[in-house]
């Protein structure tokens, strides 16, 4: 073991270096000072922020700080800071910034879900080789601490599956399509005049922010490596208002969904725009709010629900995390109480399925000619393929052709797509068929 | 300090013993054999139950244990149990198992609401003298963790308020009478039958057991120490398919909460039945699950559901506990790492309101005299007492009288009573008054 930081505690103070001052790193600054008596009483020392690095300096934003500057890696090098935290975002410089604050015996909190999901298991090494935390409660979820009912509140339980609400942007523009009858591309413009979605909306909409957050989240349920190459991504700019429409008519709300689930032929890792019931609580959680269902094999369903981003619910993951270093450096601890994805041994043989080997529901929207027996051809391919069809809406025709709207029985999704192309290859079916998930949460009370 | 249990670890293994193999003892049981080795590589060490002591033996239920018997305190005094789980429930013996156990170096993980909310001052100060912890997330909403949240996944906050649905009999009962039009008596003997409520009800219907679980919450949230003897109970043994009727027109929910708030008057801690709008999710948890709300300053609006009670729920979080305190003794802790109420120093000051001093808006259903301008009188009334009124229903008469139902502004208490005894003492007015708490959650969005 190379670090000795936590074999000689400075009971007094825990003293914190900030690198990165923007919404999330300014809400932590804030945080610590405005609440510093409280979270004294909580932990039972002060923590104190000695040292922040910000790209352009204000001298406004940082007075009481004793030292700041413009170089992450200076607070880093602080001999005099005790836990960094890393709220640059991205990967460069933040990927050097928390390995060299971790090879320097440092705890290191960050907001940070791409560095977690696609550079966390290099990451934590780094930590365990130098007998250091590296926390990351607010990089899922935000406010939410449900990283902390993953990894302790549920640690009792075999964790069977999980499926979350887990981006915010995401989940505002469906919401805001289902209740209004808007279009896509309007209700995104929208979001992005409110800041709610970024200039560029990749991250948001096409579903890769919450495909690191279900990385993350996988890998603490089920114990395995972060794998975020294998999960399976999905955003939801193809999602239009008359398929919201259909799905309600059917009962059902379009969110979507991170699923993460434990079968007998794998895990499934899938981010993707998902038929939920609209007598599930997932379904009636509208807006820039998150929430994360987790079904544990003892405990059975539990939701947990919040802000999934702003600055100051952010803030108040970070500092949770704070806190728990400070508790545990308090008690006297010499080792991380928590292994970096919640388990001493990963489980390296666990394997993220390919999407074509999962099972599911779904959602067919088919438009076919205004013909005679068109319903009956359809209905014999989706047989041959061995798919069962659970519900039906024919609507009236729109000009020469008729909207189907199909819902399937459980199906392999390699035979789904076989059936829809057979569909598709229909003389009488026109363009291309529209495919979504439906997940029925069979058995679940919640 | 007395205790050296946490200067010896003994990394090898955490031994355990349970008292009580009621539900949730003998939940714990099977959850620590069913998922021995899953715990054992998240916490690096095997938790194996060593002596279990049951009020009559069965030798297929201990099967495996190395040691069993009659005799609680035979398991507190066994040098080889590390840590005691209180499954007895009650206060005798179970409140001098936890504290000899305690005193004895032992931690101890307990699900005994009643007597944490009612004993845990002394056994707190107990635990701290001998350098353990007693752990208690079981105590509160079942399988939730909500301690956990309230008391590191939110430390970071000032918590405002929190709100919940801690008792699963009670929101049954509730629940039953609003979706079928039922009578409270009716409904109470179907949950007796199915086992969710006891042969005598009042703890569950009177609303003591959600006072003990608010007793406990409130104290995490505000940093003092228990008040039970403070906290304002009433139950749901009054309330009647036409309030939840009336409430229902008026796109409101009837539900039992337990309301912990801090307030510029002092502290509010009050179990009641509450009228929340339909719209927010506490309305829509129906059936026998609990849900929290928490609000922090920093976070906003957060929502805990799932299982408050059963078996495995349970014992879901009394291994958390369990698995929580493994960790630290992994980690080379020497003190506890969570003070009993999540404070180090709690604060003494902070006192709870008398129910008369709290504010609120309310629901009042009057039977009145069928005749012209009673409707006058009542505004008067409320009028002359500085109380506004939000909505009114006028129903048709029943016989020569008339229910109405109002809904006020937000007014004291105490000024409330002095208006219903006002309108009590009116002529036209017939009867008592009923009278229900509503709680708007103004500025929430959940």
């Amino acid at each position: 073991m190379k670090g000795d930081h936590l074999n000689s505690p400075k009971p007094e103070v825990l003293r914190v270096g900030i690198c990165g001052l923007g919404t999330v790193g300014g809400g932590t600054l804030n945080l610590l000072t405005s609440n510093q008596q409280l979270i004294a009483r909580r932990v039972g020392m002060p923590i104190e922020v000695v040292n922040v690095a910000t790209r352009t300096l204000d001298p406004a934003k940082v007075a009481g700080v004793a030292r700041s500057g413009t170089d992450p890696f200076a607070v880093v090098k602080d001999p005099e800071v005790d836990l960094i935290v890393e709220t640059i975002g991205g990967f460069d410089p933040a990927f050097e910034v928390v390995k060299q604050a971790l090879a320097n015996g440092k705890h290191v909190v960050t907001a940070n879900k791409a560095l977690i999901a696609e550079h966390g298991n290099e990451l934590f090494a780094v930590a365990d080789e130098n007998n250091v935390s590296l926390a990351y409660e607010s990089s899922v979820a935000g406010g939410i601490p449900v990283i902390k009912a993953l990894r302790e509140g549920l640690a009792g339980n075999k964790i069977d599956w999980l499926a979350g609400i887990i981006n915010g942007t995401g989940n505002f523009i469906l919401s805001e399509m289902s209740a209004h009858k808007r279009q896509f591309a309007d209700v995104l413009q929208q979001a992005q005049e409110m800041g709610y979605a970024e200039a560029d909306p990749t991250f948001d909409v096409e579903g890769i922010d919450a495909a690191h957050k279900l990385t993350i989240m996988g890998s603490i349920a089920f114990g395995m490596p972060l794998r975020f190459s294998s999960t399976y991504t999905e955003g939801i700019s193809k999602i239009t208002p008359e398929d919201i429409s259909y799905a309600k008519e059917l009962g059902y709300v379009i969110k979507h969904l991170g699923i993460a689930r434990r079968t007998d032929a794998g895990i499934e890792m899938r981010v993707h725009p998902t038929l939920v019931s609209k007598s599930r609580l997932l379904a009636k959680i509208n807006g820039v709010g998150n929430a994360v269902m987790v079904y544990g094999d003892a405990v059975g369903s539990t939701l947990y629900n919040g802000p999934g981003a702003g600055a100051e619910a952010t803030a108040s993951a970070v500092v949770a995390d704070i806190i728990d270093l400070a508790r545990h450096q308090m008690a006297g601890a010499t080792k991380p109480v928590y292994p970096g994805l919640g388990y001493r041994e990963l489980d390296d043989n666990l394997q993220v399925m390919n999407i074509d080997a999962i099972e599911s529901e779904y959602y067919l929207r088919i438009l076919a000619a205004d013909k005679v027996g068109v319903m009956a051809k359809i209905s014999n391919v989706l047989q041959d393929h061995g798919i069962g069809i659970d519900a039906v809406i024919q609507k009236e025709a729109e000009s020469e052709s008729v909207p189907i709207v199909i819902l399937t029985h459980l199906a392999i999704e390699a035979q789904m797509n076989k059936a829809i192309a057979a569909l598709e290859s229909l003389s009488d079916v026109t363009g291309s068929i529209m495919r979504i998930r439906l997940e029925p949460f069979h058995g679940q009370k919640i």
